[in-house]
């Protein structure tokens, strides 16, 4: 009931609510994102070809997190999966202090079962753009992922300007299903899964439906009048920022706008000290900020283009319109989509790769030497007729009990508690041959890392198990950035560190390891808890591409029940 | 370290050995048959046409199980499958004392991780005919399934004899995955599965490549050339025991033998009053004993076939050859393979239901009175925009914590305590039009019976959402075998049970509800547990068409830590 007694406590109600904004104004930095997502099989035509997809939200990509640094997200993720289950990484975030939302099935969680639904809950602590996709089996493949942009804090400002701020996710795209592919890899004879069908720009891509038979089209399973590419519509005049990330499952890529420019000036959430390119290299779970300005003739349109690098370029290139306003979004240009680099120029990429150097005024100067050196080499094995990857000759498998859950409630047979080898013979190993497959082994264990300590990591490329073939691996680090001290080709010689950049190196959380070449990273293990370091083609990691390093589990907080229910985790709840 | 002194006390030892064996020899009836199981994904082509199958040990179907009444079986399971759980029943086994192993995911158990190993346990009671298959999602469908054959105790004799024992498995096959149909079923706009591509004989059928378009036969996934149907090699002169079960997704069928008469014997481990019929329909989840004498012109092959029934017929009839030794097992007969009856001929399927009665000498007679009776309307519903199978309009859905945990470890939050409605509005309801969708919902709530009642359930099928159709649905009990007291067509009235048989039901596990009728089954609810009781269709289970009967839960002994792991069991394993 209101009476006029009412009036002045509204009043008095109301200066104190104002009162108290002003008062809090200042110190209100961090927000809570909540998210409520589903993850479910949804018939999609991302390329015209109607294929199953996991979707979050009906979405593929999914939602963008966009959000600022300190931010507390809370994404509740239901699974809506039949029967399978689901675990999703937020790639590019540290997880400080929440190990166990880092969503690594295997390391850091037991996987979400269908119908549940998983709480992950984390501060995004750093500006920058990352990423989010599944991480178990083969599942980033089918279509679970997305972006992450996180903005930086109130008062800070970046060292450059735009108008507008895009992301673009590039991808490659097959029509079989993962579990057709995966079968194919764990099988014997092994089936590769072959180059993919198309690459798509932001979740969009065109395939030909006149390659397929015509009942394929007839039966709507392919149709190429009810799909287009995805356009990015510009002003005039206008600077924009596009962040562009990379989450193909095999594919290294090159990106071009065609009669633009690009300036590079973030890499993985570090300010990249400029440079101008007219294509970018981009390798699976990279992410780059490039500043792009609509300078040119704006009566016609122009093609963003991906074209497959490091790999025969088997599927078309994956096309997106560069829109000029107000041009219409679908109107192709007549010109041809511009061709990037040639696919095995290798040294193009290798130098690109070495002008991605910290901002000069934002160095993070890494700690002049390290504790410890890991070389790892990356090579194929054969292991009891199964063909594998393989680190120092052996190939990872998870265990049922995922680490962190091991290591913290001291569940030592869950795991093999010795480590992987150190090194490898590096005096006398040939990388330009076929392994020979000496002591080649399955193996779980992992890497314990003294708390803060300084640690190397060389990555050695090697030929594969056919002969004259090498890949490019994209290895991807869980919660760290590394500093990226260098690049070289050949064999890394450890007697010789000159080539190291210790002055300002970016720092990154993806690298590209090259075509039989080495890749140099420093990381200080301070972030407590156990964290995957991978190839994130997820064929390659599927076949046992990957290491897991444990630090300070013993810092780690109280375990959520959530991650457990697997392995020797399996039981009623915990009174 | 062996002495002479040594000896005497090993002469002893087996004396006391040879003793003790000779002791025991007459006690020793049960044996524990072993088994170790990966169920793993594998490219098969079961019809010619090369698709993803869930194989056992690498085949589909699986290893037979063949046991003595009385043995223990044990299979320890493991998921090899990549991101899937999975979970198998024991189909007809009554799991007498071990609920648990029931392996019925979302009743007894949480569903198999990939990666873990489950070991089922049971004792196989009864002799007859059985079979186990996936219990999870839509996994049946994709090829996990397999026979178990249960011989009469020592010193027991059935009431037939034969020269030979053989299985047979019917089934339906489709070549998208059951990820892609169960996707469809649970979509808006509802897509539906569509009829089969093939029936298979054994896990055998001909897909007629040319069907498709030429490249996949130049990919190799379709060839007729490196694929033969099953054949039944016999003996002139000999009879055979043919154990003939049908684990289809969605057809009911018709087998017949060319030119070979049979007699049925059993049916799903009961002994039938022997008749004979030209040729058997049989529903998913049946099975049946028939005897087939090799009588007929030995010179020449004949053809096995199974055909659609109650659905028009779109897949061609699934072939095998009933091979006369000596003759070529691959060589077809010039004879056309009979065509069986009309597939719309429903008082035919009645009427030989009607005519499947207990053995005279083995006739377990049914309490006279019920304690209890739960009237099942069997029709489709559109909840919330979804196509769904209701009973009495409620539309089943499977908590996340099974109802033998919840219930025996006292969590009431985990499903709806509300039984689900008891009957319907049998006076005024209109069978043979569409459901007016009055009141339909989902749910998980279970009907609680009281331990070692009577208990009537009265199956009543209705018009689907489609005007004049309806389905014909096979039953399935868990943990229990029914009397058959009855089908009829048309409405149920429960003021007129004459129509029941009290003298001379057969008892089962799985019985058909014929178009536009219904059918009563009785049974005791003395097997303490969760049991579920559904259509054995594959979509129509998956779309709800399913209840949940408890009876005893007190007196189920200790659940083992292996069933645990989802929903509100998660957590460490207890202390």
């Amino acid at each position: 009931m209101g009476t006029l007694l009412d009036f002045p406590r509204f009043l008095l109600t109301s200066l104190v609510l104002v009162f108290f904004i002003f008062l809090t104004t200042p110190t209100i930095e961090a927000k809570i994102r909540r998210y409520n997502w589903e993850v479910k099989y949804k018939y999609m035509s991302p390329d015209c070809y109607q294929k199953l997809v996991i979707a979050v939200n009906g979405k593929s990509p999914g939602p963008t997190i966009l959000a600022q640094a300190g931010d507390m997200i809370i994404v509740n993720l239901k699974n809506g999966l039949i029967t399978e289950n689901v675990a999703v990484h937020w790639h590019g975030i540290r997880q400080i202090g929440t190990p166990w939302s880092d969503g690594t099935e295997g390391v850091t969680q037991c996987p979400i079962l269908p119908g549940d639904t998983f709480q992950y809950k984390f501060v995004v602590d750093r500006p920058g753009t990352y990423l989010y996709h599944a991480h178990y089996g083969m599942q980033r493949e089918a279509g679970l992922y997305g972006s992450i942009r996180v903005s930086v804090r109130d008062g800070e400002n970046e060292p450059f300007s735009y108008d507008e701020d895009r992301s673009i996710i590039l991808n490659d795209w097959w029509h079989n299903s993962t579990l057709v592919q995966a079968t194919g890899l764990s099988s014997i004879p092994f089936q590769w899964v072959n180059e993919p069908q198309s690459l798509l720009i932001q979740g969009r891509g065109i395939f030909n439906c006149s390659q397929l038979s015509p009942s394929s089209s007839d039966t709507g399973i392919c149709n190429n009048t009810k799909c287009y590419p995805y356009h990015l519509t510009v002003v005039p005049g206008r600077t924009y920022r596009l962040r562009i990330a990379s989450l193909t499952s095999l594919s290294a890529l090159n990106f071009e706008i065609e009669g633009h420019n690009m300036t590079i000036v973030e890499a993985d959430g570090y300010y990249v000290e400029p440079f101008v390119v007219k294509n970018l290299n981009i390798y699976s779970g990279e992410t780059y900020s490039v500043l792009v300005k609509a300078d040119q003739d704006p009566s016609r349109n122009y093609w963003a283009v991906t074209n497959v690098v490091s790999r025969p370029r088997k599927p078309p290139p994956g096309l997106a319109i560069f829109n000029y306003y107000p041009n219409h979004p679908r109107k192709s240009p007549s010109t041809p989509p511009p061709t990037g680099p040639q696919w095995d120029d290798t040294d193009y990429r290798i130098n690109q790769s070495l002008k991605i150097k910290a901002h000069r005024d934002y160095i993070h100067k890494p700690p002049q030497t390290s504790d410890r050196t890991i070389i790892l080499l990356n090579t194929q094995n054969t292991i009891n007729g199964y063909t594998k990857w393989s680190l120092n000759n052996v190939s990872h498998i998870f265990p049922e009990t995922p680490y962190l859950i091991a290591i913290k409630e001291n569940l030592p047979h869950a795991f093999d508690q010795n480590p992987p080898p150190e090194t490898y013979d590096y005096k006398n190993y040939d990388i330009y041959g076929k392994p020979n497959n000496t002591n080649a082994t399955f193996g779980n264990g992992i890497y314990r890392l003294e708390f803060n300590s300084t640690v190397d990591i060389i990555l050695q490329n090697a030929n594969m198990m056919k002969e004259h073939s090498n890949d490019t691996h994209p290895w991807h680090l869980h919660g760290h950035d590394f500093w990226v001290l260098g690049y070289g080709k050949g064999k890394f010689d450890p007697a010789n560190h000159t080539k190291f950049n210790l002055v300002d190196p970016i720092m990154k959380n993806t690298v590209p390891l090259h075509q039989y070449s080495w890749t140099a990273i420093r990381f200080i293990a301070n972030n407590p808890g156990t964290w995957a370091f991978h190839c994130h083609i997820e064929s390659h990691f599927y076949m046992g591409m990957s290491v897991v390093f444990a630090e300070g589990v013993d810092r780690v907080g109280k375990l959520p029940d959530s991650i457990m229910g697997c392995g020797e985790t399996k039981g009623l709840r915990r009174p």
